[in-house]
């Protein structure tokens, strides 16, 4: 039998992985349980929402701290914007960002344990970016594993 | 061999069904896919979600309308509280209301098919406020099956 190596490796399709850590956008992250919403201020201006894949939301719902390998926590961003049907409300608008965290320790193990990785439109942001990630991540959350979501109870 | 009917119908345990539509909160809607945040203004002050249930869920993805019967939502509230952490931010703090409504279009057919629950810590609130739901929902969203919420992209 004749077996034909493909020749495009997608581990190796560089494309769509964040600089410095190689993290992707994970399949069917939208489908991920809610770990807590957030609001930004100005000038950011935006809702967020933080999923959670199962393994995160394990360690949420157990308090298991550090969160275990596997981990992934994808945020979501739009712009605000007000209801045009309901004074008070405040609705996302165009989404803005997508930024991930991905739990491997021995792979990220120089950042606490954790991949970043920033997207805009799917694309990731440059590496300039993703070099600030980490230090605000350690300077603000070291006793939480890094992770600045808490779970909205 | 004896039968012995449970003394207690579960389906006519009244205690924790909201006034005017029986409507419970439903199991494991923590679990449920995410439709949108929201935020709310002043007095209330209030980060949100909404989730959704998988026929809540299918019918935004779809862009069905009206929604069809069985779909389910849930809008968690919080009141909001800056991020102690990070400066920008603000964060869900104090659990407030769970609201729910739910889609019988027979049942519900004088709201438009959607009957709806108010809840505090788990029980439902008064009968006064629940006689506010429907109007407020069909003054403003008539045009959308009387659902606020849209699917955050």
């Amino acid at each position: 039998m004749l077996v034909v190596a493909p020749q495009v490796d997608s581990r190796t399709n560089t494309q769509n992985r964040s600089p410095i850590y190689g993290v992707t956008i994970p399949d069917g992250y939208r489908q991920w349980q809610l770990i807590a919403p957030a609001l930004e201020a100005e000038p950011l201006d935006e809702l967020r929402a933080v999923l959670g894949n199962a393994a995160a939301v394990d360690a949420y719902r157990k308090g298991t701290l550090p969160f275990p390998d596997g981990s992934v926590l994808v945020k979501l961003a739009w712009k605000q914007k007000p209801s045009p049907e309901f004074e008070p409300a405040t609705v996302p608008g165009a989404a803005t960002t997508v930024q991930i965290m991905v739990k491997d320790s021995k792979k990220y193990a120089a950042t606490g344990g954790w991949g970043f990785g920033r997207f805009i439109d799917g694309k990731p942001v440059d590496e300039a970016q993703h070099q600030t990630c980490f230090a605000c991540h350690q300077a603000r959350v070291k006793g939480h594993d890094f992770v600045f979501t808490r779970w909205a109870p």
